[in-house]
């Protein structure tokens, strides 16, 4: 018999069906069990007597049986298949579960150590799952955007010979007993293929060696990362982040009652609300309308000052979100345009998304001379860069872009604590999926026999 | 004056349109001037004077003019927008380019070296681009027709603590003074996906530190990942991937007549023929069959066996593909699942297409005690991988899944001599974008000021 699966039940009252998944529940009522069978698709109720009688949570079993409308006293409206459930006929178990560590119930409530430490397990919480279910509608989302803009997807090598935004925080690899680096972004990568395909994205991985563990941070992260040619002005790369950032929550808008419902009370996905345009301000401005320091001349935003920048906007304007321009040239990287009207600020934005940072970019140079000059004054030797500074050298139009962090995006739209939770296999100081510290144990006592 | 795009140029007639794009090719006739401006939508003709007396060969501009009809005898029916020509009225230069290092014309033609030491340069020529073109195209139908079977994308770390598959040919990396390695691939994690999702797929960057320069290997490479669990036999693994590859034939089939025209005389596109159902042999019948040796107890094909596999079941089916089941227990990795009837082999398959692989797959082991001892058995340590088998630990059903490398696949296609020239921007040996050696003189004198 086909396996029909979990949702699908609703639509086969009165059919025999044959169903797989995952033990997810058991509850006893004298000689009869009720389990929850967990499928990709959903939930439902199996009842049955001693066929049940013998699983145990996690079980992953086949399950043939009818479907039959629950009594109207029975319907449990939490799940969509609560009015149907299965009379079981024959029960098949598939792989046997160990006892569970710590309960995965409904009351599902584990600390982050736990979270990480079993990954693997902790995963199939539907509360779990429902951050990567976001998680691919918003690479979708990306995706189809930039696709229906004409912009090309690329592959962009993750192996570089160089730091492409200053030494600090990069990865060694040991090349063939040369030393190369992880890449810390596709940045160099994305704008040499403007020259090609004019418009490009890439989904690539990133890594920073950060030495110190925060809730922010995580070593490899997934960025989304888009570059455009032949813009008109340097505003086109902010209003297509923009543009694209509406898009992708107008699609979460569809998935929302479903994720909402699967991680349960009070968690609901947070969609930014958006005014019909989005404020800007440059740096300077939100400064001193916002922030009301006496001296604003702060290079940067704090992470409190992004909070409070956010919270005022959004009581003025309603938005919860702001663009901010115009960050000053020292604290932006060598290849950031400068105001022509003011070299020490740049063509650069952030935007900021209740509260923190959610997209970066900038036009960059794309005269040759200017780069190869600003690349000297940061002190670096152009020679290193002269596969890069090859695309300057042959017409390269003026271009810009942005990047978002996948992982973080979800973190903010789900209102998740830490950064970890929306990272599969999170990768941090002390951890590749177990702690660093139990590796060294293992590899001391391990030696291939 | 909004840009237009010169792919819409036939559309509008009679217009004055403003058109962005790269000087291609250029062909003075008397006082007059012939130009193809070229664009990320193709080629058209503009037409002038003295106003274009001033541009060299990929100098980035924007051009202002009318939308002409060209006189009958001067259709040009290689480009689609070959019965129009634009007469220009205004040109500004963007970006200059210097001059040109080799002929980009139509004949071009450049050596490997080349290819690679100009890449960003070599990459805006039409034959090139449409292999990008290409590689685009494939990814999208592999994940639009795994999204339609239900299939979830996922993200997979590269940074690994372990050899996924045994410890030849890992590049290390120093992780906070700890070793680890790059991702030879996502093996372990869409493994352990399966069980919070059932099916799943991810494009993850893969890495080989293999220490011989070849016309078939990188050492970052991006690998198709698909795994899927409560499968009810073990042919559902190589059956779905057959079926994922009709699927990017068919898609590709409809852009094949452009990439085509982009790539030249002779030059196209290779679509595997397929029959009603692809022809399955065991390894052992296989070797019987097609190669009549005296001995075929090899326990692998060679590159040439395969060559004669697919030639002979070509004429005998006329099938491009191939599948080979069974293959050698000690021929594969220890998560193979053995065949229970005869554990020397295993549920394994390739998919060979046109004389080569073209997908690797098998079903796994999903019991976890047998797991622990298939690791033992290889002679690792079980510690070493009390992550990976979590997972097995709490009902893991049947499963498995297989790959396929996007680089090869194209490689195979557009029937290139060398799979450098299908990534965009290749690692090997010898190079990290600039040779090796290069790198390294740079490094010397360039101590950062």
């Amino acid at each position: 018999m086909e396996r029909t699966l979990i949702a699908e039940t609703i639509k086969k009252v009165g059919q025999k069906v044959r169903l797989c998944g995952w033990v997810n529940t058991r509850r006893d009522h004298g000689k009869m069990v009720f389990v929850d069978l967990r499928d990709r698709s959903g939930l439902v109720q199996i009842v049955g007597g001693e066929k049940l009688g013998g699983l145990r949570l996690e079980d992953a079993i086949e399950v043939e049986g009818l479907i039959k409308e629950r009594p109207i006293n029975m319907i449990n409206e939490k799940i969509s298949t609560g009015r149907v459930e299965i009379e079981v006929e024959s029960v098949k178990i598939l792989a046997k579960s160990a006892e569970l560590p710590f309960d995965m119930g409904t009351e599902f409530k584990v600390q982050l150590p736990t979270l990480l430490d079993f990954r693997p397990l902790v995963l199939r919480h539907p509360t779990q799952k429902a951050i990567f279910d976001t998680q691919e509608k918003i690479i979708q989302a990306f995706r189809s955007y930039l696709n229906e803009e004409g912009f090309t997807e690329i592959f962009c090598p993750t192996i570089t010979a160089t730091a492409t935004e200053g030494g600090a925080e990069l990865f060694k690899i040991d090349y063939f007993n040369h030393e190369a680096f992880l890449a810390q972004s596709p940045q160099f990568y994305k704008q040499i293929a403007v020259g090609a395909f004019e418009r490009v994205f890439t989904i690539a991985h990133a890594y920073r060696a950060e030495p110190s563990i925060t809730t922010r941070h995580l070593t490899e992260y997934v960025g989304l990362d888009v570059e455009m040619g032949f813009i008109d002005s340097w505003q086109d790369i902010y209003q297509t982040a923009d543009k694209l950032l509406r898009f992708i929550f107008a699609e979460l808008k569809k998935i929302k009652p479903k994720i909402d419902a699967l991680r349960g009370k009070g968690k609901e996905m947070i969609i930014p609300k958006t005014a019909t345009k989005t404020p800007v301000f440059k740096l300077r401005e939100a400064q001193k309308e916002f922030l009301g320091k006496s001296n604003c001349q702060e290079p940067d935003l704090s992470p409190e000052d992004e909070k409070i920048i956010c919270e005022k906007v959004k009581e003025k304007t309603g938005s919860d979100l702001v663009i901010i321009t115009h960050y000053p040239t020292k604290k932006r990287p060598m290849y950031t345009f400068p105001d022509p009207k003011d070299s020490e600020y740049t063509y650069s934005f952030d935007i900021l998304g209740m509260g923190v940072e959610w997209v970066t970019g900038s036009q960059r140079i794309n005269d040759y001379q200017q780069l190869y000059e600003s690349i000297k004054s940061r002190g670096y030797n152009p020679d290193n860069f002269s596969f890069y500074l090859q695309a300057f050298k042959y017409g390269m139009p003026p271009e810009g872009g942005f990047c978002l962090g996948l992982e973080r995006i979800t973190q903010h739209l789900l209102g998740l604590e830490n950064v970890r939770q929306a990272s599969l296999f999170p990768r941090d100081l002390s951890r590749i999926d177990v702690k660093l510290a139990e590796i060294k144990k293992n590899n001391v006592s391990s030696k291939k026999k």
